[in-house]
This record gives structure tokens, C-alpha cells and sequence, in this order.
């Protein structure tokens, strides 16, 4: 997916969300393990229940991964559910040698002998340009880069100052971003502190930030809002739990609808707020 | 495996050679097509002819990810041949969030719904503690964290200089090695120069370091051992190409004994000179 097809996207369902399938078999719903693919049945209801109310998908592969070839045979029919016209993510968190990324690569965003057509993928950038590259030969793919993360082991290197006193993550930011475009590369900002959002958007005024760590983690979305947006819009903001586990009896798609149509509501009205919906 | 359990190996077979099977299917013999999977075929026979002489065996993760589900049920099969007497390492240098590294670590060393049990996997460090801590739940299982890679991109992060004048490399090494132990923790320390694996053994005396980059990235054996050996031997070396693809003919499999066995006995005389061989 281009950047202006996102952004159409955007404008059209009113809607920076992004839901993250983050399906663990000991969350979902007990009745459900009675399928023959219980992940599978639960991400389909899931998917149809807020389909119109997002306009993204995350599954988290370590989720997958943990269940074995039989956990990654699930994502497979589960993305093959999921509309073009829906932006998808790998957040594999991948990052490796300029070969080896390629493969990767491969790997996930619709390779020759892959099992994956993703929009994108997440990438971790320790081992630098060569690592990060090869995910930016396609006009319609996207690296999204962990620049500043929400999770409380974010503050040990990413944090760090460097000797010209910017932090880690701010030289990550825009050294990384020099490697490609705001067409082709995102960046993961967590929402932990609203100001950090502005520091980034300060460095990169253009590219979309994917935003983790609104609602259960304790990110604000009017924060992430005021920090984050720009003309373009700017941001996707991912909930996973809030919105996949809203239940876990036998409502749990309704329940997951109500939350998603509910962040759908808000995000509306930042948009309007802001100016950026064509209406 | 214990790291008592490695070492006994390594003085055992007087070898601290890790073997990369990075196989592509671009790269195999062309005869081994015609089987119904080549890339587990042409593993099978790499693994029978190289036993005798490596301590490790270090799968790359985006050569099998690129190649589907197909490719990881090659790997699966791959694994279930190697003895446990050789100590082995999913390299997929993961890194995410603590409950989703937690799933990581079930994924590949050995949770109930996996398919694979590796004694250690590669994990990135960027994100903190708590994308470290749940790898080191299992006294046999290790976390082998990127310190200092080999590639050209390292030196874009990794070598920056902080304000207390460490380099980000140095601060990874020494904060990282306080979340574990020298008996649940390694490090990936790139040889391209030997001067860097010197600095890393004065941070860090008792860690093993898993070392790329001999033999086709340039690194020498000797500088390896002698800026990184300590009285444990304390280093795995790593060769890939150098070995699986000594010849692409009928000959491979016996093409790479011989690649293994040379190495091995140069790495026999290292031990000998440094006096780490008990006989």
C-alpha cells in the first residue's frame, strides 16, 4: 500500500487505529477451543467484528511463532482474510546482515517462496543500514523502524546521551531516516510520554509514526494526538488487548467491535479537531 | 547445555567451531533439487560429513522463514538429527516487549507448543532488560545478545560515542551482562578486527563470545584466540559459506569435511599453544 493510499484510508474511515492480533490461546475465549483452528476462528470474528473501524492489522509473529508451525499455518489463512484495502504489519522485529535482511524480506513482505504478503514490517536497527535496506526495494512496502519504544527496558540504551547530547533514539531517528523516504519507512514511537512524540515529530515532521502503549499501557491519545499528528496525519495507533480481549465470553466480538467502533469515536474527533478530515 | 556441558565438548573434540547452515536453496547442489525437500537433504548430509569436527550448529532464521512454512518444517526436520551433545543456536535475533519475549523463548528452546528446542538463541538488544530476562529462565538455555556485529552497518550505531565516552557497543556489553550470568548469556562479537574482541574480553573476562566473520568477512583465527580466548576457551567461531559451500558439486558433503577439518585443526593448534587442552 502507498502512503497516499493509507492516507485516503485514513480520511475515509475516519480512523488512525491499528489492531493488534495478538491471539494467545490462553486469552481467547474458552468455547472457541473447541475448532479445529482456534486461533484462526478467533481472529476471523475478530477481523469481521472491527473491519470497519480500523485501518490496520498488527499480529505480533512471536504470538504465532510460540504455537509452532501450527501457530504460523493459522496467520497465514488469517491474513489471507484480511482486505487489500487494510494496511498490514509484520511486527517481527526483525534485523540482520544486508543478505540475510533480504531474506527476511522475503519472508514477509510476498517474497517468491513465502507464505506472507504484508504491507510492512517492523525492524529493530542495532546492526545499522545494511540491516535495514533491503526492506525499502518495493514502492509499496514499508520498514517500520523501532526508534523509541514504550516498554520499561526502552530507558537502558535508547535513552542513553551521546557525546553531541542527543539520545540514542534521536540519532537512530534520523540517521535511519536517512536511508530512505517517508513513502517507504514508519517509525515505532511509544506513547508513554507525549513530549517524547513531540521530540520525534520535531526531527521527522513527515513520516508515520506507529504509535504502541495507548490505553493499557497508559499512553494518552489526546497526547498522542496534540504530539504526533501532522498534515498528513502521521500516526497509527495500535491497541491490542483493549480491544481483542474487551471480552472473553461468548460476546467477545461484539465486545471487541464496541471497543474498536469506541477509538474509532475519539479518533474522529481528534481528526476533526485538527482539521484533517475533507468533509 | 551447561556451559560445563560446552566446554567438556570443546576439549573433547578440540574444536570451538560453529557451523552456520545458512542454506539457499539458490546455492545447493543442483542434483539435491530432485528430492522432495533439498533443503533438509543437503543439511543431512552437511551435519554427517561435519560432526566430527564442530561443537555448534547456527541456522540462520531468514534462510527457512524465507522459504515459508515449507522451509521451517526443513528446519524442524533439520534439528531433530543434530545429537545433543552439540550445542545449538537459533539465529533469529529476536527482541520485543517481556510477555512477547517471553513467547520467543517458548518458540525456539523448547515450550510446550513448539516445534523447536534450541539450547540458545540470538537476541537483540535495543529494547532493554525485559526483552532479555525471560530468555534466562532455564539454566540450559541461553541468550546470546549482539554486542559488536561484523557487518558494514555496525559501525552506523553500534561504534557511537557516549557522553561518559564509552562506545554504545561497550555499554550494551556490560549492562546486558548484568541481567545474567556467564553460564546463561553470550555475546556476538563480529572479528573483523581483532583489536575490538580484545576490548570486549577486558569488559567482559568470562562470557563466551559466538564470533562471525572469520574466513569470508575477513577475520583471522589467530587474532580471534588471542584477543579472545580466557581460560574457559570462551570463544565459538563461526564459519557459513566458507564450509557448506567448500563445493557445489557432488562433492559437497566431502568438500565440507574438509573445510570443517582444516579448521578444526587449526583451532586444535590454537588450544594446544594457549595451553587449553587437557591432554
Amino acid at each position: 500500500m502507498t502512503r497516499e493510499e493509507l492516507i485516503l484510508q485514513i480520511k475515509h474511515k475516519a480512523s488512525f487505529l491499528c489492531i493488534g492480533l495478538d491471539t494467545d490461546l490462553q486469552k481467547i475465549p474458552k468455547h472457541l477451543l473447541e475448532f479445529e483452528d482456534p486461533v484462526f476462528e478467533f481472529n476471523k470474528r475478530i477481523i469481521e467484528a472491527t473491519l470497519p473501524f480500523t485501518v490496520a492489522y498488527k499480529p505480533n509473529l512471536a504470538f504465532y511463532e510460540s504455537m509452532g508451525l501450527k501457530g504460523l499455518m493459522s496467520l497465514k489463512k488469517t491474513m489471507e482474510l484480511i482486505p487489500n484495502s487494510v494496511f498490514t504489519i509484520a511486527d517481527a522485529k526483525r534485523g540482520d546482515i544486508g543478505n540475510t535482511a533480504a531474506m527476511y524480506a522475503d519472508a514477509f513482505l510476498g517474497g517468491e517462496n513465502s507464505d506472507f504478503n504484508f504491507d510492512s514490517i517492523t525492524v529493530a536497527p542495532y546492526m545499522g543500514e545494511d540491516s535495514i535496506k533491503p526492506f525499502l526495494h518495493n514502492k509499496k512496502k514499508w520498514a517500520i523502524i523501532l526508534g523509541l519504544t514504550s516498554n520499561p527496558g526502552s530507558g537502558d540504551f535508547q535513552q542513553l546521551q551521546m557525546v553531541n547530547h542527543q539520545k540514542l533514539f534521536e540519532v537512530v531517528l534520523s540517521k535511519s531516516a536517512s536511508w530512505g523516504t517517508p513513502n517507504d519507512m514508519m517509525f515505532v514511537i511509544g506513547a508513554t510520554r507525549g513530549e517524547d512524540i513531540g521530540v520525534c515529530r520535531k526531527i521527522l515532521p513527515d513520516h508515520f509514526f506507529l504509535v504502541p502503549g495507548v490505553g493499557a499501557q497508559g499512553g494518552s491519545l489526546t497526547d498522542v494526538c496534540s504530539f504526533g499528528f501532522n498534515p498528513d496525519v502521521g500516526v497509527l495507533v495500535n491497541s491490542s488487548r483493549g480491544i481483542i480481549y474487551a471480552s472473553q465470553g461468548l460476546d467477545f466480538a461484539e465486545a471487541a467491535r464496541s471497543a474498536a467502533q469506541k477509538l474509532q469515536m475519539e479518533m474522529k474527533q481528534q481528526l476533526a479537531k485538527a482539521g484533517l478530515l475533507n468533509e
